[in-house]
């Protein structure tokens, strides 16, 4: 099928994997238009070896785009995504803006695909933290019946964009070498280097922070709103890769570990990793890089006769962003 | 009351702790014996401007002793603490090795100090992870009952000795340096830098690793065998302090932050740092040095009505294992 497409946003960290994305699957749009704020205009860009100057973001250029996949913002997705919508092209947008809008199909392909055809011209892609949980949760779900998830995560700072990777680095170097006085803070209120902040987006008055919030009701929209989500989200120093530790409470009672493994095994994005005599589990270093969802450390809650407790681990930029996001051009382009 | 002391692994970092906590609490033995393996004996050892040499394990020197501070493995203390009790000595072992040993009391002064009354030569120190737990969960046990407790840790490299911290600092170093493939793995079976490992000490047969259940069997035999404990052990790339993300259940229904706040305020040994909008909330690089257990993000389990969820921090090089000891030596000398 021919389309052409825009990105936005294709110089951040997402918008860079969406294009290493688009080429190893090796969709080809008819054009391909690379946009970005003003700052960021006029730069080449390669996408399967053709040189592409970014542009900055061109109302007018709405009209000729198929679909737009925004990588930027929340703020810029609400002044651009309505208009890219009215000009006739189809926007799947990254940002948390239009997720819990009731139009908005929140998708993840392995997950809720047939949603993603309901949409109004925005199709929302997940959060980072949410998207590598729905996928096993899902599956765990259909099979046993999921009631309530108790979720610790440790997120990596590419989370939080270039800057943050920098902060990191920088910060850890100049600890390393002596100069813990010449740290400098921009990303995160506290230290990050060394340091675990149980932080991760701005607090609410609930005393959840948005990104706890966002793992709860994005998990209900996709999966069902029956389901109960106790999380806390923790930034820790990792430069990518978030990884999270997850208690599930299901349905059924007397589940149990081999079950849960032959479900996860089958299914479509998942890799199982759960080999403990040869140190078999998945990290944030392993799974760099990686479009698929990994899974180990898969074992009987010691609590309950209807718990499981595992650990998850994903790219965050990739399966948590980028390559979710083309899953659901993919689908769109496909049906 | 006048005492003859012995440390055994006074050249560890554990043991380096000890002698620093003694001299800031002003305890003075009138005799001070620094014990350690053959390999480390001979070194000069400072306390309270004094030069002290330190010796080889000497099972005759037993006899000359009224307290013994053992801060090794669980292979010397096996060995030695029960000769250390035959010449008559009582033994604080800060090992594994007999915490679970029926007559041994396993103690945190805050929370069952009497029973170290019972000992019959050997108090055993409980481990790291569990005692910073164990503090503000016998607070809340003892005001709203605790049923059931699912806790995420994220352990700092200190709890695996100098080798290890040597070891993160290094890899990171060279990593920093774009000399990734020189990063050296000794302590860890997978790169600790810029890592998470969901692996604290060995797995056993139950899929749970021997710290996760130290956290369960410790927890239980000092607050009571009732508790249900789901825990996720996690190394993360810190140098020292250990943190946790705890639920909580308890008995009594519409439990809520503000009583919980309350509760833990008023509790010996834990500072709360609970406000979130100044960013107020204890992370490991804060507590650092410190002998208090912090807490803070106390909030409703949005998933019960009898749920609350927080986020606690140590130095489990102090708190969690130094201080503890000191203080169980403390305990003894006053009753």
């Amino acid at each position: 099928m021919s389309f052409k497409l825009g990105v936005v946003g294709a110089t951040g960290l997402v918008g860079g994997k969406i294009l290493e994305v688009l080429e190893e699957r090796n969709i080809t749009p008819q054009e391909l238009y690379l946009l970005t704020t003003k700052k960021s205009a006029g730069l080449p860009l390669y996408f399967k070896g053709t040189k592409i100057f970014t542009r900055e973001i061109d109302v007018e250029l709405f009209s000729k785009l198929d679909y737009i996949l925004f990588a930027v913002g929340g703020d810029v997705s609400e002044e651009f995504a309505p208009k890219a919508v009215q000009a006739g092209a189809t926007v799947i947008d990254n940002s948390s803006r239009f997720r819990m809008a009731p139009h908005v199909p929140l998708v993840v392909p392995e997950v809720n695909p047939e949603t993603a055809k309901e949409h109004q011209g925005i199709i929302a892609n997940p959060n980072c933290s949410t998207i590598q949980l729905v996928v096993p949760l899902k599956y765990i779900d259909d099979e046993f019946g999921v009631k309530r998830v108790i979720v610790s995560t440790y997120q990596a700072v590419s989370g939080s964009g270039k800057a943050a990777m920098k902060e990191l680095r920088k910060n850890a170097a100049l600890q390393l070498a002596g100069y813990y006085e010449d740290t400098e803070r921009k990303a995160y209120p506290k230290n990050i280097e060394f340091n675990c902040l149980p932080h991760v987006d701005d607090f609410t008055e609930s005393g959840l922070t948005k990104e706890e919030l966002k793992m709860i009701n994005e998990t209900r929209k996709i999966i069902s709103p029956n389901i109960k989500i106790s999380p806390t989200c923790v930034r820790v120093p990792v430069v990518n890769g978030h990884s999270e530790a997850v208690t599930i409470e299901t349905e059924e009672n007397n589940i149990n570990p081999e079950k849960v493994r032959e479900v996860l095994k089958t299914g479509a994005g998942i890799v199982v990793n759960d080999n403990l005599g040869e140190n078999d589990y998945p990290t944030a270093i392993d799974c760099d890089d990686s479009d698929q969802i990994y899974v180990g450390r898969i074992r009987k809650d010691p609590t309950l006769t209807n718990g499981i407790n595992l650990w998850i681990v994903a790219d965050n930029l990739r399966k948590g962003a980028a390559t979710n996001a083309v899953q659901i051009l993919e689908y769109l382009l496909q049906t």
